[in-house]
C-alpha cells in the first residue's frame, strides 16, 4: 500500500544518502593513497553518533584499511586502529616518558604521534630513543611514527632520512591532519614519503561536498486489477523531469574489457539479446542516442529483491564482504570517470520503450495544459 | 583520573561539533530570513538517524519555528511542520483530486504544493479552486501554497497576483529548494513575494562548511597534592598553540549597549572589577592588546557547572528554552558581525596572567631544545 511507501521515504532516503556519500568519499581518498593504507580517523566530527558508527563502515566499505572508531569495529567486525592522541603525550612528564610507557604495552603494534612539541628536533628524537631502550631489547621491531601537523611533504623526508640512519628503515611513516583526496595526490606528487594515511573531518563529513541527493519519487501506483499505471512529476529543470513507470536497470559492460559501457533504466519484463545491436537514448537530451553493435556488450540486472510479500527475502553481506564487492565494482569503472578532474561520466540511459512512454506522458501533460 | 576524560573525548566533541554546526547555521538562515519564518525540512539528506533528530533540535534552537522531523517534535516538544510531498499529488488522478483530499482532512492548516506538473497553469488554479470548492463552504481561509522549483522570485509574484485577484491575499507564499542564508537574501533583495521558508539539505549538513571544528585538548594535570601543572601542545601554526592551565571565560560588554567588547580566556581564581582599566592579549598576535576602561564594561563568567564529584548538577533547560537563552545571546551581538560577508570578528583574549603563563612555557621548552 501507497502509505506503506511514504512511512518509510525520510528513513529510507537518509540511509541510502548518508551511507552512499561516505562510501563514495572513501572511495576518492582510498584511490589517490594509491595502494597504501587509509584509515578512518573522524568520529569527533561526525554529525552524531549513529553518522560516526555507520559513517566509519561506509568508510571501510568504500576501501579504508580501519577505523579508530572502535564501535563501528565491535558492532561490524572491522578492524579497529588508532595511535595515542596528543593528551597522552602531554599527560606525561616528558614526551620520551609517555612514548615508553606506550611501547612498553604496545611492543608488536608501536606507532608513536611525534608532533606534540617537536616533530624533528623532540618527536623522532624520543622516538628513536624508546626504539632502542624499549623495543629492540623485547625483540620487536617499531611499526611506525606519525605526524599529525606541519609540512607533511618537508617533514616525512626529513623524518624518514632520521629513521634509516638510525636503523629503522622498516618503521612507516603515517599521517594525518585535514587530510583528503586533493592533498594526498599532491604529496604524492611532492614525493612525501608517507606509507599510511589517517584521514578524519574530510572523509566522515565528505567536506567537500556533504549531501548525496538521492530522492524518492512515485513511478507508479497499482489500480484495482493489479496493472501498473505510470505516473510521472513534471519540472522546469529537464534533469528533474521523473522517468514513469515500474522500472529495473541493467548495467552494460564492454565485452572485451569487462567495463562498464552504460547504465540502462527500463521497463521491468523488458527482454534484451545481447547479440542484438541496442539504441540507448540520453534522458534529458534525446538527440543523444548510443547504438550499441550486437556481440560487443554484455548484460546485468542491477536490481536485488530485498522485501517479497512483506517478507525481508536478502541476508545482508559481512561488511568485508561488501568490501570486496565494492572493489570489484570498482574494477569496473574506466580510469576516465575514477579521476579527480574533469572525469568522464558513465551514461545513464533509458530504453526505446521508456523513452516513448515518458514521451507519450509528457505529451499528454501538455495537451491538457492547452485545454 | 585522566581516563574518564579520554574516554569521554570523542563522544563530548561529536556531540558538541555537530549541534553547534547546525545551530549555527540555522541561526544564519533565520537572520536572513528576517523575521520569516523558517522550518527544517532536511531529514533525508542528513547524515543517518541521529543527525536527523538531533540536527533538527539545534536547527530550533538556532531559531527555526519547526521542523519536518516528527521525531524531534515527538522527543523535544518542538513544532511539527511541513506540507505534502510531490508523491503525494501524483498518487490521485488528478491535482485537483489531491488537493481536495488534503484541504477536507486539514481544513484549517491547509498548505498546498503547487509545483507537482505546472505551478501557474496548474498549480495554483487547482488550489484557488479547492479552497473556494472546500474551505470557503466549510468557513475556513487557506493558510499557503508551497513553490517547491523554478525561478522563486519570479513565480512568487507571480502566484501572489493570482492568490489577491482570486480573494485569497491572506494565503502565504512558502518556499523551499535548495535555500541558504545566500539564497533567501537574494530572493529578498529581488523581491520574492515569499514569507515563510522551508530550509533542508543546505542547513541540516551546513553544506558550505559541514565541520566544527571544536578540539579537545589537555590544559593541566593535578599533581598528588591536588595542585594543577599547566600542560601546553606546540604547533608551527600559532594559533594551533593550546592555551595551559585550569581556565576559565568570562564575556565582556560593552555597559552602555549591552553588546559583546570579547571573550577573555583566564585562570581560575582570577578577578577582574569593572571598574579598573583591564587589559586583554590577542592569544596568537601579542602586540595586539586591547585596552578596556574602568567603568565601561561588565562580565560574565560563561562556564556553568555540569558535572560536581562524579554526580550531573546541571538541569538543562527545555529546547524552546534554549531557543529563547540563544535569541537573547543574539542580541548581544553587533549587527556588524552577524552580515555574511567579512563579518567582524568577536575577540577572544587572553588574561595577562595567562598569556605570561604561556609565554613561559613556551620558552621553557624553547629553551629545552636549544639543550
Amino acid at each position: 500500500p501507497i502509505i506503506e511507501a511514504q512511512i518509510i521515504e525520510t528513513m529510507v532516503l537518509l540511509l541510502l544518502n548518508h551511507q552512499s556519500l561516505i562510501a563514495t568519499k572513501s572511495t576518492r581518498i582510498v584511490s589517490a593513497a594509491k595502494g597504501r593504507p587509509v584509515m578512518e580517523f573522524g568520529a569527533r566530527r561526525a554529525h552524531s553518533i549513529d553518522a560516526a558508527i555507520l559513517g566509519a563502515r561506509a568508510a571501510v566499505i568504500g576501501g579504508c584499511i580501519g577505523t579508530s572508531c572502535t564501535s563501528t569495529a565491535q558492532k561490524f567486525g572491522t578492524i579497529a586502529s588508532g595511535t595515542m592522541a596528543h593528551s597522552f603525550v602531554q599527560s606525561f612528564n616528558s614526551e620520551y616518558d609517555a612514548f615508553k610507557a606506550y611501547a612498553e604495552v604496545y611492543p608488536d603494534d608501536c606507532t608513536l604521534l611525534i608532533d606534540t612539541y617537536d616533530t624533528i628536533n623532540s618527536g623522532v628524537v624520543n622516538a628513536i630513543k624508546v626504539f632502542n631502550d624499549v623495543l629492540l631489547p623485547k625483540g620487536y621491531r617499531p611499526k611506525a611514527v606519525r605526524l599529525d601537523s606541519g609540512d607533511l611533504a618537508y617533514l616525512s623526508k626529513k623524518v624518514r632520512k632520521m629513521l634509516d640512519e638510525a636503523g629503522f628503515p622498516d618503521a612507516v611513516i603515517s599521517a594525518s591532519n585535514d587530510l583528503d583526496e586533493y592533498l594526498i595526490e599532491s604529496l604524492k606528487l611532492q614525493g612525501a614519503v608517507i606509507t599510511s594515511w589517517g584521514v578524519g573531518t574530510n572523509l566522515i563529513t565528505a567536506k567537500d561536498n556533504p549531501a548525496f541527493g538521492g530522492v524518492y519519487k512515485l513511478a507508479a501506483i497499482r489500480d484495482e486489477n493489479g496493472t501498473f499505471i505510470p505516473k510521472i512529476k513534471l519540472s522546469e529543470n529537464t534533469e528533474k523531469v521523473t522517468n514513469p513507470g515500474n522500472k529495473t536497470i541493467y548495467r552494460i559492460y564492454d565485452k572485451n574489457t569487462g567495463k562498464i559501457r552504460a547504465d540502462l533504466i527500463c521497463l521491468v519484463g523488458e527482454v534484451f539479446d545481447p547479440e542484438e545491436d541496442m539504441t540507448i537514448f540520453d534522458p534529458n537530451e534525446p538527440w543523444k542516442k548510443t547504438r550499441l553493435a550486437g556481440g560487443s556488450y554484455t548484460l546485468r540486472e542491477l536490481l536485488v529483491p530485498v522485501f517479497k510479500d512483506g517478507k525481508c527475502i536478502y541476508e545482508s553481506p559481512s561488511v568485508m564482504e561488501i568490501q570486496e564487492i565494492c572493489n570489484k565494482e570498482k574494477d569496473t569503472i574506466w580510469d576516465e570517470t575514477k579521476r579527480f578532474v574533469n572525469p568522464h561520466e558513465i551514461h545513464v540511459d533509458l530504453s526505446k520503450k521508456l523513452y516513448d512512454l515518458k514521451n507519450d506522458l509528457l505529451n499528454e501533460l501538455h495537451n491538457l495544459q492547452e485545454d
